[in-house]
């Protein structure tokens, strides 16, 4: 059911033809699939056109499972994030083309073309450890249609390697920084970029790093401008809002 | 010992019929029963004529057996909390009617019939990953002789999914709202209804969720006004105040 | 001295018109003035066609004055954030044209006209006391040529109010969401809109809010999509990267 | 404008006596009234009968005069928390009848007479410096139509002074425990009655109680059964929700 | 080398007989064996006439051991605490009077009969899930000396349990008060004896306990006079500070 | 009332000679003065022996001079702590022989002579900065009749400094450490000496010194034996129960 | 007293031409004069030859004056830190000579005269605000005899500005990096130069800056080689470890 | 490529010999070499003479064996921390000569001699517990070529056991002090010697230890002058430092 679909319903409400209480049940139960556990946001595709996502933690495999099976009779792309190797597995046996993408461990599943964007975003990261997290941001907005530079291991304590990339890091439409330890690297991009900056605070780091705390605060407290910061390992936040900027016109 | 027999007692003090000392070691050794490591409180029945609870978590599987033995030898419902299946098993050795509910990890052992409220307790969820401490909550109310119904995965992100349901909220004499990650819900909730809202925050999140922290901070701040919180994860407490509200007169 | 010119000056260098030594100190020199305490950016200009910007606090009433006086012998427009009415005083005694906005402490100085855009940002507020902040993150937007459409104290806590609204900030092409205590607006804006959210915790509040941590990590955990964090009370940073946003082609 | 008002609209739109676009208008002005920096909240009048409540703190005297001034004129009761005596006096230049509750920082305005309930809110603090936080809620619960009884400075470090008043806390429909430091008063009279207790969090203390935190951290890991906890210092909540399930049926 | 051989020593020095830098070696390695890794303090036998005492968390299985056999070697008792079952054995196979005490987890070796006092020290819980810690403290308190009495499982919820047990906590010289979640027991036992009252938060609970630190704040924060705040889980800590209080003459 | 006196009264209920009521009433109004806003404890007397003792943090000069003005009635030495200059003169307007003792801003009243002990409390500071806390301990400990010796700053930056004054820190039968920034005297102290030392966290330092939170948690994580915490600045906690340990016989 | 005096003083004990006894009160007295609040390290100087140190901060404007009053009769320089007007001016009718650096609140005395180094230290700070603390640092090293070179407002957010100093900062024989906010300075220093960095958090900043804990964080996990941290706003400290660096031979 | 050969391209391109983009393009591969997944800096080489570093946590095997195989080829010296054993077993199996040192987890790799300094670094540990992360700083400073004395074991508990050692830590050049719990070593030590002190905390504690956070804290707010802190359990960082100070001349 898309927007003119309801548009029409509201008409048929007007004229009479529709009872009241019809309209409003048919319209209670339009947007979404009630599974008991599960409110799938039906929703979601008339607003965006984006493939349905599923936050697989905490989820029980039977309930992901449900779930992408339920997503799947609608033929849209899916995109599984924070999913273990056995939730893949149990995907893959109700569904054989999805791939798995182990370093930020997400599941995805192309049902339809997506014609990426000439823009690109850029994902940076200070470290080699920062990868898995950078690479969930990157999938992420690949998977909505976004074309992706990756640039990994420039971290501010050897400045020159982050100066040797600045022409494609400068290209890009939005950049995501993602950073573990101090995360300088986000002040740093911004102060040379003058695009928005994503910056991702991962979890990279031991003692007082504290699970990420020293990152996100230093994220935050940005003196560059233009830069705003998603949660710590949140790849999949960055991917999402860097593709929506990077698809503006 | 009944609250009669109490009053009994105290007059026979009175009339000289039983010495001072006598009465003391009597009304001392009433209210428990010692078993060492644990003293079980009798007196609640006087109270409340509620079912025995046990929290498990930290207490040896013998210790969790040897308390539930003592008190199945008076005829009461019993509730076991935070259990894991092998304390269950135990339990079921003893008592082959013991129940587990896995998702919250409860044990129930119904040996007298409790009757039902007319009211309800709406209990609602954010998320899918919120469900067992939503069933602990459910299930203890339900255990305390009150209708609960069941409202779950209509988080604020999607608020359409959540506004469908706007009936059964309203309708319920309270409600409790369990969410985790920003604890949104509680407020819109709220913001709805003009009944009492217990707030639960869970611990589903990650990164600056710390562990719950996030959801909790976000419902004592709540802007909503008719809202309490409750520890993190602790579907047991709410169940028993929305209990022990929802059978006020 | 604009890019052509650097570009020039490299060419010189080439063709051994300059020296490497001279040319060194000439492309040293330029991109900053340095007023021993302070090292003004000239550069930003060339890489943004911003206004210049200070921040106020923690420098003294004579050190905005001879920064401000050296900026505006370029002859751009000035914001100062975070001045106190003292500071706009003693500006003003430089420069008559200076606008002082009370509410978030802002000083102004238009030199030259800033065409506006067409699309334009939603500045929304959860409560009136989260004006001042969002004022700042407005004027700064203005200031940068962006068209601002401001609601005010629609917090979740009425969502009939926040509904009221929602064709005007579905219509944004990028919103800014500014709450304190529990900071779900970020999150139910997030869930209506499909645009880039910036979400900005205030220090509203008392007690637990512990000076805006609240707000702060329930946006830093919004379920969500689109959505990404300033510092608590940046109203600067929020305007200053929705108007980057909202001017994108 | 009534339920019953809203329901004739919706009738006049099916039938066509009302053009979508104006009954839109309608219902969208409807339920609150739009100052600007505020959104009164009409609707909360339909809803619960309450009167209308404004949270002073980071609103200027003039925006608290004027909120006050637009409800007036719909002759409602008022309670205006976390007010200063400087504006208390600009509202008592409004309106004449305007009191001031000092110890908590209360205005109330009593345009009408609400009916006060039989059964009653015991509030117990537990020490003297408690007093306002215990006073904010007390009054609150007032304006709202409670009977309410005072026990104040009964802390269980002399615990006889706090089993001095059991009949009296014990005879409460719904107990609102407050206290600072180390917050043991919530668990013990959780553990003394079957009621439901609302515990309050006071910032008094030093050192190490950290501004509250000590006793809301205490009250929220509470062992005692029924209790639920509001915001360091918000007696204005504990009161809202006290009276709410003190008036329950 | 005890203190009247040290004082022949120095006088050895005055008069010549012992040249300084003899003198100097000879007391630099007196109060200590050095094993490289560990550096054992022979001085305490002769400060306190204790027994030697070892943390073993940390330590690798073969440190342990060495310590102790170097210690055995001048036959005084062993008190060695966060020891795991393995360490255990390493030791049994070392000295086979060795003992183990499970709940604490401490091995115990006995080489001389230690008298025990005529005063005692209760060490009382709030749960059932405090008596690893409790027993901590008693066994340490005992191997020092001291006779100890246990009451387990008393916690505030149920004030009538602890009253019960009112005459042996007031005949004490020194209370420990052991608990986890809201520590509430320390303030009631603080306020109900005049006694010293040493409290002992642990980390049981979950949530908002944030592994002890509630019952720590609690703790310190109580308002009943007499009261000091061991590290949460030191009963080790705590058995002796009370060992040496009831000890003092 | 004294012992006697309740234990003649219970004969007397036994015997009918008063009837339940009337004693219960008597008995119910014996432990304390009920001032409305303040239960005085009187009881405590029975109890201790000790003076009064009032925390004037949070309370009216009115309530404070209300409760001196009810205490001086039974003619007790009175302590009053946290107590401004503007209260002591209000309170020296009730009796002029209120002292004043500036520097941790305490009253006393000696109504009748305490008798010292023989033995000592020795009140070692680590800076000068914190001798009001030193203080407040000190004149705590001899308004309970306790001999003091006072030593102050001696921290460890300069250990020569303490091992100067080992001599009277190991003479007392208990030593109080009084330190702020990194609280490292206690630990010294505490391995030093064969003495209950009670280690008192101060307020002295900046940064990351977070209010006293740094030298707080130093203290409890202190590796010497025989140590324990009281709250940041509560000097009078640790005269107070130094005191009891210093009597204890 | 000087090494050589204390060396004749253990001969003549050796020699039996002192008293042990006698020497024993004579080296107890040495090394610091004892103004009952203060010990004053005299021993400092025969180690150090720095000039005297007073951390004014807590210390009354009497003690502050009696302290550098004892200190002069020695004849040293005197730095006094942490010091408002209103102590300088006291100092000053004190001695003349003394002289008050505003922005760090010192005083320096300078009686003879410090010979300076040829090597000298970088104090680089990322901003304007930060400057304070940078000349605490500065003038504390240069009263210890350092050559200071002093760069200000070169943060990383426009890092041309760092780069156009980078040869004096590699000049340097060791570099104070002092910043704020995310405190990236730190990093980016350690990164260009192979020199020992002392990092210095301040705590300018607001929000989630938390009075400094972001810098201090950021820099304790910089992922740059060579960098330490001290405490936030600790410009002494810093002063005084690189002072003691850069005079290492 | 060594400074000789940049400067001599430099000259190229000046002379025309070599055009822009050339020259551009082979001063951007210079400093590292791209692995894709890491870029390995060639530059420290140029700029320290120091071993290649590699931070094994977070990495993959492969990843660090393919940085590893890149390395050696360039013959230099390897230092890998946070190594697993695993890790060493892959790294064994590309080069025989692969040491690995189990506590700290540590592998080196020699290909060339380094010369040791003559001065030393003292590494002293409070602990037992605290020796893998004393051996993390001793081996990474003895390759990066100092000699160093290990006192393990001299926490302030009993002072004596470091007195006993005084000679060889004032002896050092500069002193690494690692503790855990209190972490009062540091400033201990810092007050006994007048050289520089790099304090290390340590995650070795239990309970309100909060991993390091405690020592961590009372080392930054240490009152001992000289003193400066790396991250918690940073032995790498603290002997890289101290190495980079000895070595200074």
């Amino acid at each position: 059911m898309n927007t003119e679909e309801i548009r029409q319903l509201l008409e048929d409400v007007k004229e009479g033809r529709v009872p009241t209480d019809t309209a409003a049940d048919m319209l209670k139960d339009l947007p979404f699939t009630d599974l008991g556990f599960a409110k799938i946001d039906n929703h979601r595709e008339i607003r965006t056109g984006c493939p349905e996502i599923i936050y697989c933690a905490g989820k029980t495999e039977e309930q992901v499972v449900a779930i992408i099976g339920e997503m799947l009779k609608k033929g849209n792309n899916i995109l599984a994030t924070k999913a273990t190797r056995e939730v893949y597995k149990a995907v893959q046996s109700l569904c054989t083309e999805a791939e798995y993408h182990a370093a930020p461990g997400i599941i995805t599943i192309r049902k339809k073309e997506v014609r990426s964007t000439d823009t690109y975003i850029a994902v940076v990261t200070a470290g080699t450890s920062d990868i898995p997290v950078a690479e969930e941001a990157a999938v992420t907005a690949e998977m909505l249609g976004n074309r992706v530079e990756r640039i990994f291991d420039v971290g501010v304590a050897g400045i020159h390697r982050l100066l040797a990339h600045r022409d494609i890091i400068t290209g890009a439409k939005v950049v995501i920084a993602v950073a573990g330890m101090e995360g300088a690297l986000a002040s740093v991009i911004g102060g040379l970029v003058d695009k928005p900056v994503i910056a991702v605070p991962t979890s990279v780091g031991y003692g007082a790093s504290f699970g990420g705390l020293s990152a996100l605060l230093a994220m935050l407290n940005s003196c560059a401008c233009g830069t705003a910061v998603v949660n710590i390992d949140n790849g999949f936040g960055a991917g999402y809002l860097a593709g929506m900027i990077n698809r503006l016109e």
